[in-house]
Formats: structure tokens, C-alpha cells, sequence
């Protein structure tokens, strides 16, 4: 070879180096995904591909409600994780709690202080953490929810009785709670109308974004104002409540009514919402009423004033219900289950849920797959009563089976192609009576795993 | 630069170039797993990790049953999708189906045969393809199963009435039987005593491994032998029967005895297995007694014949159900699931499934993660009878938690290290009575989500 030549082949050698090294730079940039065994976390969207458009929302200033948040460390580093609501004398409180048999100290604590009822007059207060969940902690556990009532009671001057705390995160490490009463002077001195969203992010765990939701309407004599909060994201399959959510209105409400109220709109509400069957330790509701509007007192459940109350407070449980759905770990599709023609409410129940819940429904909507045969499957094990022939299932408005088989329109190109939606309707007729539900769930993505697999660590 | 020193120059850029050629490769290898969103396979292991070593085991021969598999091509192209076992006259049959209600055509026809009774003095056959359920699938169900019974029971010159059906793979497409009656002269010219590996492989459908299972024993009169395979391995979490599996043995023993042994060791055997909570609608275990022993006729419930039967039996029918879960989609942990010190038998299998079914439970595993706050929330949420201070976790040997907190004796390194075995057992201990169970179930991984994202097509 001569001199020039060799000089070329040099010089073409040496661009192929450097393109290798590029295309090679490139792979290794995502073969750090590709070792990803169960147990390493691959790429998980920072924020819910299903989170709401326009960010947390623009929240009402409930009068009578202060928040502050602060960073006590309880397990995570460089973020809020301790939030403190004042609720002023004469708040209403309401709370639904988890059925779990291993609940939590607080959700105990709690539900044994709302039942004693308590001195609405001399005002309340709300302290939640994120991080620990303080279940399964023994005698600790309450030893800490001790702990950090008489802390808050003492700073806010307010009866322990009156203090309503919650505890999201691990589960079985003994709360550190030392640290949240190191920043009882913070967090008293910061309280402010205006913090409800920092309060919102503080109680965050796998949560990727903020969850907020109001209602605002007139009533009589005046307007009523309702802002909530929720966290999600995971072991989310509420059993008589919900993951962690904190509603406030100024609404004038006796606590009694309030409670009605609540325990009857939890059922349709978080109660109707599943991402992956397993029901926290956590679960609580807690709804605050100040009686701070100008509107008249609401006194009897059956009265207009309340069903108006209802309606709008039923509205922000959904949202806050949906948005935690739509924070579901690793989701990308927002479902909604529909069954009609039930024989009653239970069986309607029963088999929305077998649906939502089905691993390999959910596999098959995050594969885009509209394989109604796993609906059927669904609706076979649900244990419901229904008539194999007269089962009518749609996915949106595409009729995809009915009296016993896939229907002669069905049309697999126009299903797959409603799969790709980001939202999804599966509706199921089961033509044997009048009742009717509606659940929500998400998809079962590798992000669910991801987040799952290794989550103390 | 002189020639000699530009050749060297020009060689090692060949050496560099080859070697960034082959790390790229490597690099690319990786990153189609890298690239896999939801909804793109990534590699999932071709047997599973979980398979029992040595391959099928050799089977013994029984007097009485041959097969044989053909390539009906009813879904799959290229491989064996149908099998036929003839069973000599004289040949006791018992079942044991899903209680799906969206239960395939081919199960209820069997149910409705062997609750016929029969004459089994004609012979039997079982016929099997893989591909496709036939289950909701209408009118058009029970004429299929019609169209291969009329077939099998012309080929083989016995009634109709004794041709038992399976078909297991894609939900709600209709059976194209004709394919299947297009094989029959083959498949009866090719039946068998030695074919039941070929068998085990032609119902396979996502199985990684064929499965099957014997014993042999000696008896009063001579030694009995028994037989079985089945296959997985999604939508497992058989509800009064189990997937697809038969059991053939030279017992002699009549059909009402048999049925009623079958159906009680299904209990602890098939319906103690999950993988993913999902019922088939397909669900089938078809045990074949055909009498040719030499040993004498099993013929009363209480006698140590029918107890030595049953225990061998039960380790065949447990030893499937065992190797189901080892190949169920994606399984990368063995898990038992034990459960003592429960009020009665129904309360301990509650805890047990709700923990063998957790999918915060099942990803925690696959994650090698010692997460027994995920066990503590799956007993709390099964609704059984429990005292949250009265419980015992461990995990194999290790005591993690007790009387209501974490284990003093409790090393989270010790436990790290037991979860990265393959193999795992979780005990519980209620600590409230006598009554125990153990459940048998896998763990949640990425290749569950893989096989079943986009299954159909």
C-alpha cells in the first residue's frame, strides 16, 4: 500500500473510532435501563403521563385553615415531609378510615378520638408526615402518636384530643418522631391561609405530582368554599376510605351531619377507585368544617342546603379519588369500568372491581391490546351473578360482545385503535336488572414494578 | 510519520475499530430490552429459571391410555397444538372444573358428562388443542365441542358421550374445529403408550417447560402406577379445579369414589396455587383410573388402599400445580406461603392468598427486597380473623416480626440475603388457634408484564 493511500485509510480508520465511540456512548447511555434487572429502577416519568393539565390548581382560602410544612427528615432528605393544618375553634371534623386489621397507630388514634367527639369549640389541628407509615411499630406506634399530639397540643395551645395526626411511607420502622417535634416552633410560626399546596406536596411519598381540588358554590346567605388534598400512589385499593386526604370548607356543618355525609360519599368516591388491590395500612379521610361562611347552618341531611353540600363536596372527593388514580405507580392509562344491568349495587360492585383489579386486563391495556377476553375472564371469577349470554361488553362506544359472543360488528382495527387512547372506557351490560356503578384504575406498566421492586431501598 | 509507524498506526485502529464493533454489539444487545416500553417485549428467559433440573421426567407406561399429537395449526404454526388419549374400556373418569362463570364450552360439556354418569365400560377419550378457549364464544362453543366429540367418538368406535374436551389459549374467538377433525385419521393411527411427553407439549401454550408428574407404588395384588401433566401458566388461580391437567393411573376403582377423591385433594393441590389471581375460564383437571393393575380394587373411602392411593395422588397432583407456578409468566421466585396458628382452615387460606396474591408483595420479591411491611398490609387487608400483636413473619428461618413490631433479632442483611434465593418461604403465624395452610405462588416481574402487555398478537 502506498504512503497516501495508507495516510486515508488512517485517517478513514480514525473517523470510524470516533463514530463507534459515539454509537457506543449512545448504547451505554441506555443499556444503564438494559441492566436493569427486576431489582434496578429504569426510567420512570418524573410526572404522571396522566396528570392533570395546568398543574395543582388554583385552591380557595378556606377561612378558619392555616398550613405550614417543614423538613424534618423523617426518611427523606432535601423535601417537606411534615405538614401542620391549624383548624380554628368550632371546626366540624369528620373523618373514614381503613378497615385494615393492621391500620396504623394514628388511623387508630383517630378514628377513637372522632368517636369520643371531642371539643369542636376549642378549635383543631391536622399533623402528617410522609415517609414512615408508623404501622406495624408496636407499642411505638402509639407512643409516637403521643408523642406528637401533645407536642402540637402544646404549641397550638388546643386539647391533645382535638390533634388528628397521619403517618404515609414504610411500614414496620419506628417512627423518628423526635424530628417532627424538633420543628413544632418552625412549622407553628410559619402557619399561613395561603400554603395549602405546599401542604399538598409535603405529604407526598411515590406521589409525582401534587393532588388539589375545590368546589366553591352559593348557597344560601352566602358562598361555601371546599378545598381538598390526597396522596396516593401505590397500595391503593381503599377499603372504607382512602389513602391520605384532607378536605376543608367553611362551611357551617354540626359534626354528626358532617360524618353522615362523608361515610355516604366515600362509597362512590375513594372507595371506587383501585390501582393494584392492596389496601394501606394508612387510608384516611379527614374532612374539616370551620362554619366560617356566611351561609346558613346545614341541619338536616334530607334538606336542599345539604344535598347542594353533598354535591359539591362529592365532586372534590372524586376529583382528589381520580387524581390519585391517574398518579397510580407507573400508569399511563386512566380506565374507567362501567356496569349496568346488575341484579343490585353489590354484584354491580363486585364485578367492576374483578375487572379493575385483573392483572392481565391491566397488562393487556398498557400493551394496547384490546383483548375484551380477559373482561370476560374477569366478569367469570368475579363470583357475581350474571348470565354468560345476555353479557354485553363495549370499550367506549365500540360494541365488542354481546349474547354470549363477539359481536358481528366487532372490529378488531377500530378497537386497537381506541386502545391507544390515554383514556379508556370498558363497559360492561350484564342485562339482568337496574343497578349500575362506576370504578376507576389504571394500567399495569413495568413502571409499577420498577417502583415496587426495590422501594426501602 | 514514517510507513512502518502508519501501518502499526493502521492495525491497532483496525484492533480498536473491531473491538468497539463487538462492545457496541454488546452495548445494542442490551439496549432492545433498554428500549422496551410497556407495550415492547423484552427478552424473557426461554425455559424458566424455575424449571425443575433434568428436563420431563420419564413417565411411567399405563396399561390402558395411549396418545397422540398432531399439528392442527388451530393458532400455532409449526408445533404440536393438538393431543388425543384414548382410554381403554373399563377406564374410570373423574373431573374437576372452574366455577368460572364465564366458563369455556368444552368444560361445561365435560362437567355435564361426568355428571351423566356414562357407561364406562365403552372406552373414553380425551381430546385436547392449545391456541384457542373456546369460551365465549357462544352458540358456536358447544357446536364445536359437538362437531370433535361426534369425530373422536367415530374414529375410535365409542360414544359420543365420552369424549372429554379441552381447549385453552385466546379467549373469545371462535374454535376452528375443522382444522382438528382434519387430524383425526392421523392421530388415531398414531396413538401410543409411550407418547405422553408429545402430549405434555402439545397443550402447552406460554409454558416454558412441559410438566408432568408420576408415582408408583405397590399395593395389596400388585404395584399401581400414576401418571399426569398440565400445563400453565397465566390466569392462574384455579377456583375448584386448576389450567389443564391429566392424571392417568391403572387403579382399579370406580368412577363415584374416584370423583370424590380427586375433588377433595384438589383443595390442597391445584386450588393452592396462584400466579396471578386470575380464574381461567378454562380451568380442568381430568383424572383417568383404567383399572389394568393387578392390584386390587380400591373400593372403600376409609381403607389404607384408598388413603395410599390418595397420598400418591395428592404428591402427583401437587408436584403439577408446583411446576405450574414454577413456570408461571415470568417467574423468577419459588414461593411458599405458610400459615399457622389460624382460627379455622378458611381464615388461614385468607391470609395466605392475600399474600401470595399481593402485587406490592410479589414485586417486593422480584426486587430481592425484604419487605415484610408489604406482608403485615396484605394480612391486615385480608379480612381474616387476626390480632395484630399475635403475629410471627418469617422469612425461611428468619423471625422478622412479632408481638406487633419488628423482631429485636431482626438483620436486615440476613434477610437481604435469604430473598436472593430462588426458592423462598413465608411464614405467618397468627398465633390465635390451630388451623394452618400453605399456599404455593410466584413472584411479579417484568416478564409477567412482557407475555401478557400483548398477548394476542
Amino acid at each position: 500500500m502506498k504512503k497516501r493511500d495508507l495516510k486515508q485509510k488512517t485517517r478513514k480508520l480514525k473517523a470510524k473510532v470516533k463514530a463507534l465511540r459515539e454509537r457506543l456512548a449512545t448504547a451505554t447511555a441506555g443499556s444503564e435501563e438494559a441492566a436493569a434487572a427486576p431489582s434496578a429502577p429504569r426510567k420512570v416519568p418524573a410526572v404522571s403521563p396522566l396528570a392533570p393539565a395546568g398543574g395543582f390548581p388554583a385552591l380557595p382560602v378556606i377561612d378558619g385553615v392555616e398550613f405550614a410544612v417543614a423538613e424534618a427528615g423523617v426518611r427523606y432528605k432535601g423535601r417537606t415531609d411534615v405538614m401542620l393544618a391549624r383548624l380554628a375553634p368550632g371546626t366540624a371534623v369528620a373523618g373514614v378510615f381503613t378497615r385494615s386489621l393492621t391500620r396504623a397507630a394514628s388511623v387508630i388514634d383517630c378514628a377513637a378520638k372522632l368517636a369520643a367527639g371531642g371539643d369542636a369549640g376549642a378549635g383543631a389541628a391536622i399533623l402528617v408526615n410522609s415517609g414512615n407509615a408508623n404501622a406495624f411499630t408496636g407499642r411505638l406506634g402509639q407512643e409516637s402518636v403521643d408523642a406528637i399530639s401533645a407536642g402540637v397540643a402544646s404549641a397550638l395551645g388546643i386539647p391533645a384530643s382535638r390533634v388528628f395526626t397521619s403517618s404515609t411511607g414504610v411500614i414496620g420502622e419506628p417512627l423518628p418522631h423526635d424530628r417532627i417535634l424538633a420543628r413544632l416552633p418552625d412549622l407553628t410560626a410559619a402557619l399561613s391561609a395561603n400554603a395549602i399546596g405546599a401542604a399538598a406536596r409535603a405529604i407526598m411519598t411515590t406521589d409525582t405530582f401534587p393532588k388539589g381540588a375545590a368546589a366553591e358554590y352559593a348557597a344560601e346567605g352566602g358562598t361555601i368554599r371546599i378545598a381538598g388534598i390526597a396522596k396516593g400512589s401505590g397500595m391503593i385499593a381503599p377499603d372504607m376510605a382512602t389513602m391520605l386526604s384532607y378536605i376543608f370548607t367553611d362551611a357551617r356543618i354540626a359534626p354528626p351531619l358532617l360524618q353522615k355525609i362523608v361515610s355516604r360519599l366515600v362509597e362512590d368516591s375513594f372507595n371506587a377507585t383501585t390501582v393494584d388491590s392492596d389496601t394501606s395500612t394508612s387510608d384516611a379521610l379527614i374532612v374539616a368544617a370551620t362554619g366560617r361562611a356566611a351561609s346558613a347552618e346545614i341541619t338536616d341531611l334530607r334538606s336542599a342546603a345539604a344535598k347542594a353540600f353533598a354535591r359539591h363536596l362529592h365532586a372534590v372527593m372524586l376529583d382528589l379519588a381520580q387524581q390519585v388514580v391517574r398518579d397510580g405507580e407507573g400508569a399511563t392509562k386512566f380506565v374507567e369500568v362501567r356496569v349496568t344491568g346488575a341484579t343490585d349495587a353489590a354484584n354491580a360492585r363486585r364485578v367492576a372491581m374483578a375487572i379493575a383489579n385483573s392483572p392481565l386486563v391491566k397488562t393487556a391495556i398498557a400493551g394496547e391490546d384490546a383483548n375484551w377476553g380477559r373482561v370476560v375472564m374477569a366478569i367469570g371469577k368475579s363470583g357475581a351473578v350474571v348470565e354468560r349470554d345476555r353479557i354485553a361488553i363495549r370499550f367506549g362506544d365500540l360494541l365488542v360482545a354481546e349474547n354470549g359472543w363477539r359481536s358481528p360488528d366487532y372490529s378488531e382495527e377500530a378497537a386497537s385503535a381506541y386502545m391507544k387512547r390515554d383514556e379508556l372506557v370498558i363497559a360492561v351490560d350484564l342485562g339482568l336488572g337496574r343497578a349500575a356503578t362506576r370504578v376507576w384504575t389504571c394500567d399495569l406498566t413495568h413502571g409499577y414494578i420498577d417502583i415496587n421492586a426495590d422501594y426501602r431501598s
